[in-house]
Formats: structure tokens, C-alpha cells, sequence
């Protein structure tokens, strides 16, 4: 028997939400065709989108349905960006901090080196965190120095919610007020965020925000940017135009069964939370009181980071080793992102964070989710100090073992 | 009990894809971690991909899983005009034949729009299809005006297997031959197509090749771009890098599903085919037998066309009045493509046939699948005369009814 502590990678679709799959699956039609069977499919679609909406604090036309987190991330940064060059105006400037997901990452990359975009990786602080000055300062600072009004040379920002590595919660409000000040859009990356702590679109105000399915019970392959009324962008798919900026046969049943774990995620959030919280401070405390070398990584604060997420280093341990003497344990975790296991580098998030390279080797991620139990998270404190030491003697070849 | 002929639109998922999808998605784990979990996934999305694979003539390696048709046609043609333009060369020009799909056609606008492409769009004749010789010389012509080596500076071609509205085969063969000579990349949108022909992509030797799994049993959502091992293409969603050209968590679940849809599409594809082309062939002959005003569109031979596909216009009739008064009576038809249903606009490819606007506005199409049987047809054909007659007497604004 595997205990699953993988829940940010993927976390398992829930009965209802694998019900609701079921049932539309056996429905017949394309949303876009005219006779009845497409209609019922298309309304099927359209109540989907409203449940999602709802979860989020966003109205149902704000909501457009993807392939997963991936595209509207890409959908959000290359959508805003390229709308912002409309007009005849010149607004190259990305603002984004450091740490953030590959998604980001390499869609901003891609931005310029294909289309002229500049980017700004903004400093954050040692738990990953961007502070509104910082955002300020930078909105502020480019204007200067392109003799432009403020902040019109600022195509967009873009930010996690909540690091998927270790954590830390942005002060998203803040941020998202700062950039509204400079008349800049934002989008945010909620992937993480949703299903674990309350999203409310409106009251944010930003542009765009992205999330997925599959990290709230749904299945994977479903996914959304909210994009607010008086934002657009320009697409990335195109075809047919079925939604706002997003072409292809609209998936009905993806989007029901995404629509019955948006339903769950939201229904006694706040509940949910606390006990993974409690899970979570269980874990973190067994863990420090066991393990010497391991040291929290990420906002350690009770509200400052997601409630089911843990993330520590061990100095002198790799982080692969950790992982695969867990997995023969029968614990799944992971080393950080899933999107970039396998590749052996240092984490970028922890780079970011200042932590040493020798430190930042040996990073462990561990977030629990739903089914995680009390007696789950004693198993893996009981685990883990033969895991460090085993991976401590493997060590590195440039480490000295005490 | 309604009975369906729109398969072309979306065919209703097969029970041994239903099967392999509900129990994949009871599998827990992101193929992107390393832990025994998400190795587990990732096998069996490996050998979804090698089922995909081969179901296609191609290798596994070949397989780019995407959302499906419409991001496969997107990524085949944005991504090889970008990889086109590298190392300081200038090839804007993309030859597309007319009454192609919105995916390729807005794709295409869009390089023209935002990244410089220029698009010329080949002559097609009355049946839709596109000749070697007006490719040839399409790619030689360009030459000659540009000074450059001939089809130096034509990024790629891009062009249906079988068109999603009439019906209409292309010469794939030759013309991927075509442009093999001129040494310019082909990309093939065969969503229509896989599932009805045989397709053997390495015989075929271009670069990629888009399908769809809906079209043949399989989910919406999922579909693939083969992409040739010689071929590269930028990609369109960034992120993590999973997948060549094409990045985002790999829906596993989705995968199994498709590949067995993929698996059940060619075992008896030959024998399938002939079924249907026999029902289509009753289809059409009851239709020219009963009702005077219908004229067939597409390929009128056996083999020209897609054996499932039947496309009539009605002169008199606006195919919307059809469409209604038939699915009243039980049917579910189309005016020809899904993706463009509801917009009151005559179709392009009747237009790039050369069929005038009068007798475009009364286009039906009816497209036959898995389950279709003789009854089903015979019941069509016994209620086209009084649904024609009725429509015609609602007629157009501008016609004089006799």
C-alpha cells in the first residue's frame, strides 16, 4: 500500500467528479452543433462553466475552458501580451519574480525570444515571496526610464498565488492593487492555490487567472483561464472561435466532471484547510524534531503557505536519493515540481530564495491532500530519519560525511 | 429515439475506450514524477502513444499528444513557420488550398496578422480538391519572383486529408510528393480522415499530421500531432518541456482511451469503410431519387470521398430551415462543419468550389459512423422530401417559390 504525498503533482480524481466524467461521457454531441443533441451537450457545457465560475468568485462568461494550467498560463502571459502591443503602442516590459513555475518561465522565455518581449525577474525574498514595493518600485522604474507615462511600457505581470514548490502564499491582493495603480494587467497563476485556498476573481480585479482541474480532483487535461470582462487576449489556438481567445471543440464532459470537484473543492474549503493545516504542522514538527540536517523551507507561518504543502532541504542529502529511498518505503513524494522531475538541477524556486546550491540539493516536497490521514503523516516521520541518514551516506563526491 | 448522422462533428466514444478511460483515470500519478506512482502512468502513456503510433504508421516517438485536432493543426503550422524563420532565413509564405478548416485557416490569418506570413490560397476544382500541378507550380512560381532557390521561401504547406464538409480525398500522396521535391515541409490536417481511410504516415513522408480522438470513438480533448523524427516544429504551449514541441501534464487517462479507440479504428478499418460507403451510397441515391432540387457536392465517386460522408445542397432551401425541420422529425444532421454551426454565413468551401451563393445557403451535410444501420439511412431518405418541400416553402426573401 502507497501512501500518496504527491497531491501537488496530481491529486486523484474524487468519486463525484469521476461520476459526473462517467455519465457525460455517454452523452452524444458537439456543443457547437446546432440539433438537439449538440444543444444538450452545449447546455451541459454552460452549467459546467457556471459551477466553475462560481467556485472562483467569477461570472461563467469570465471563464474559459482549456487543456490544463499549462495552456492558460501560456494563454494568459502571450494572450495579454500580445493584445498589449495592439494599437500601435510599444509595451515590451514583463514583470515577473523569480521562482516562478516553468510554465511562466519559459512562456515569458519564449516571448523574447521570438516576439521582442523584455523581462524583469523580480527579486523575492528568503521564502519566496514578492513584496508590493518591490512590485511598485519596478512599474515605477521602467516608466523613468523610457520617458513614458508610468507604466505604460508594462505589457503585464504575472505571479503565482501560491509557489508550487514550497508553498508561500502571495500577497496577491496587494500585489494585484499595486498593479492596478499603474493601470498594468495581471495575470495570476492559481493552479496551486485553487481548491486549497479561497479564490475570489472579482474582488481581485485582476486580467487573468489560471487553474486546472486535476490539482482540485478533477481529471487531468481540463483546465481554465478566467479572464475578466474587460480583459481580452489574443488567442493561441485558433479555429472556429468556440470561447473568448480559445478554439477547439469544447470538451462537455471534461468540463462536468471539472465542474463536480470545483463544486467539492469549494463546499467546506475553509474545513478542508484546517485539517490539512493540522496534518501539515503534524508533519513539519515530526520531521524538525527527528531530522537534525532538515530545515522548512518556504513561509513557515500556519497561513503563510498552502495548508497541505511541506517543503524541506537536507543539507548533504540529494534530493533524487531522498525520493527514490522513500518510494521503495512505499511513500510517494517528490523532489519539487513534477513538471521538471528528472531533470537533476538545483531548484530555480530555491536558487531564487538565496538557498546554497549544496542546501538546495537536497530538497523534498511532501503535500498532502484529500485522504491524507494522521496516521499517513506518522508513517512518513517514522521514515524519514533512516532515509536521511541512507541518503546522507550516499552524499555527494564533493561532500565530506561527518 | 433520435437518430444520428453526425458523426463528422463527433462520434459517440466506443465502450472499449470507455472502458480503458474510467479505469486509467482510477490510477493515481503525474507521468512527470519519479516516484513508482507517476511511473506507473507514465507506462501506460507510453504505450498509448506506441497503440496511437501505430495505429498511424509512425513510431512512437512521433506522437505529440495535444488537446486535440484544432491545437494539433495550430501547433503543425504555427510551429513549423516559426522553426521555418530560424537561422536568419525569411520564408513567409504558407500555400493553403481554399475550403480548408477554420483551425488551419485562422491559424494561418494569424501569422499573417501578428508574425509577418504571407498566404496564398490554391484554387481547388468543383470537387474541392487540390491538384498536384497547381501546387507545383505554386511552389516553383514563388521562386521565380523571389530570386530565391525554388520554395526557399515558402515556410510550408498545409492541406486537408479529406475535407471535413464535402467529403472531398486529397491526392495526399502526391502531393506530399510535390512538395518533397521543392524540400518544403507538409503539414496534413487528416482529423476527418483517421478512423474512415488508412493512413500510413511514414509511407506518406511529411512532417506532421494532425488527428483528433472524438472523430474516432475516443474522448474530446485529446488528440495528437505526429510530427516526423526529422521534423521540428516551436512549440506553441510552453512549460516543463514534457513532450516534443508541446509542454503540460500528460493526461494519461486520456491516452489509454484514445489509443483504444485508435486500436479498435484500424482492426477491420477496410471492411468498415466498405460498410459504410455501402449505406452512404443508399443515402445518397435515395436522396437524388426522392427529392429533385438535391444536388451531391464533393467527389460523387466511391472512392473520392469519405465512405461515411454524404453533402448535398438543396437550391431553394436554406440548410439551417433544413437542419431544424429534420431534427424535429429525429435526425441529426449538419449544414457542414460543427465548428462554424449557428453563423449564418454560406460555407467557404461550397464558396472555393465554385458553387454559387444561391444553392451554398441550402448545404446539408450528413455524416455516417459506428452504428449506423440500413434502417437508419432508409428513415432519412423517407423524410428528406417533405422536409425539403417544407423548407422551400419557407424559402429565401429573394426567391420565387413555383
Amino acid at each position: 500500500m502507497v501512501i500518496y504525498l504527491d497531491h501537488a503533482a496530481t491529486t486523484p480524481i474524487i468519486p463525484v467528479a469521476l461520476a459526473a466524467y462517467v455519465d457525460a461521457l455517454g452523452l452524444v454531441g458537439n456543443p457547437s452543433s446546432i440539433h438537439s443533441q449538440g444543444q444538450q451537450a452545449k447546455r451541459m457545457l454552460e452549467e459546467s462553466r457556471e459551477t466553475v465560475a462560481a467556485s472562483l468568485g467569477a461570472d461563467a462568461v469570465e471563464v474559459v475552458f482549456t487543456s490544463g494550467g499549462t495552456e492558460s498560463v501560456n494563454l494568459g502571459i502571450k494572450g495579454l501580451w500580445w493584445k498589449r502591443q495592439e494599437g500601435g503602442v510599444s509595451r515590451p516590459r514583463i514583470l515577473v519574480p523569480g521562482g516562478e513555475h516553468h510554465a511562466t518561465n519559459d512562456a515569458v522565455e519564449w516571448l523574447v525570444r521570438y516576439e521582442g518581449a523584455v523581462v524583469e525577474w523580480l527579486p523575492v525574498d528568503a521564502f519566496g515571496r514578492l513584496t508590493p514595493e518591490v512590485l511598485a518600485a519596478a512599474l515605477a522604474g521602467g516608466a523613468a526610464d523610457a520617458g513614458a507615462g508610468v507604466g505604460d511600457d508594462v505589457a503585464l505581470v504575472s505571479f503565482l498565488w501560491a509557489n508550487n514548490e514550497v508553498g508561500t502564499l502571495q500577497p496577491v491582493a496587494e500585489l494585484a492593487a499595486v498593479a492596478a495603480r499603474f493601470g498594468v494587467p495581471v495575470h495570476v497563476d492559481a493552479v496551486s492555490a485553487y481548491g486549497y485556498v479561497p479564490i475570489d476573481f472579482r474582488a481581485l480585479g485582476v486580467a487573468a487567472l489560471s487553474v486546472s482541474a486535476h490539482k482540485i480532483g478533477g481529471p487531468v487535461g481540463v483546465g481554465a483561464l478566467l479572464l475578466s470582462r474587460s480583459a481580452e487576449v489574443v488567442p493561441l489556438i485558433h479555429g472556429g472561435g468556440q470561447q473568448r481567445g480559445r478554439s477547439g471543440t469544447q470538451d462537455a464532459a471534461g468540463a462536468a466532471a471539472f465542474a463536480a470537484a470545483a463544486r467539492a473543492a469549494v463546499h467546506g474549503l475553509s474545513e478542508f484547510g484546517d485539517e490539512l493545516a493540522v496534518l501539515r504542522d503534524r508533519l513539519v514538527a515530526g520531521i524538525l524534531s527527528r531530522v537534525p540536517e532538515a530545515v522548512l523551507r518556504g513561509d513557515p507561518s500556519r497561513d503563510g503557505r498552502l495548508p497541505g504543502n511541506a517543503h524541506f532541504t537536507f543539507a548533504g542529502c540529494e534530493g533524487d536519493s531522498l525520493l527514490f529511498l522513500l518510494d521503495v518505503a512505499g511513500f510517494s513524494v517528490s523532489t519539487g515540481s513534477a513538471c521538471q522531475a528528472g531533470v537533476p538541477e538545483v531548484s530555480h524556486v530555491l536558487t531564487a530564495m538565496g538557498v546554497p546550491e549544496l542546501e538546495a540539493r537536497g530538497a523534498l516536497r511532501m503535500t498532502l491532500g484529500h485522504g491524507t490521514t494522521v496516521a499517513d503523516v506518522d508513517a512518513l516521520v517514522g521514515a524519514m530519519p533512516a532515509a536521511v541518514a541512507r541518503a546522507s551516506k550516499a552524499g555527494f563526491a564533493d561532500r565530506v560525511v561527518a
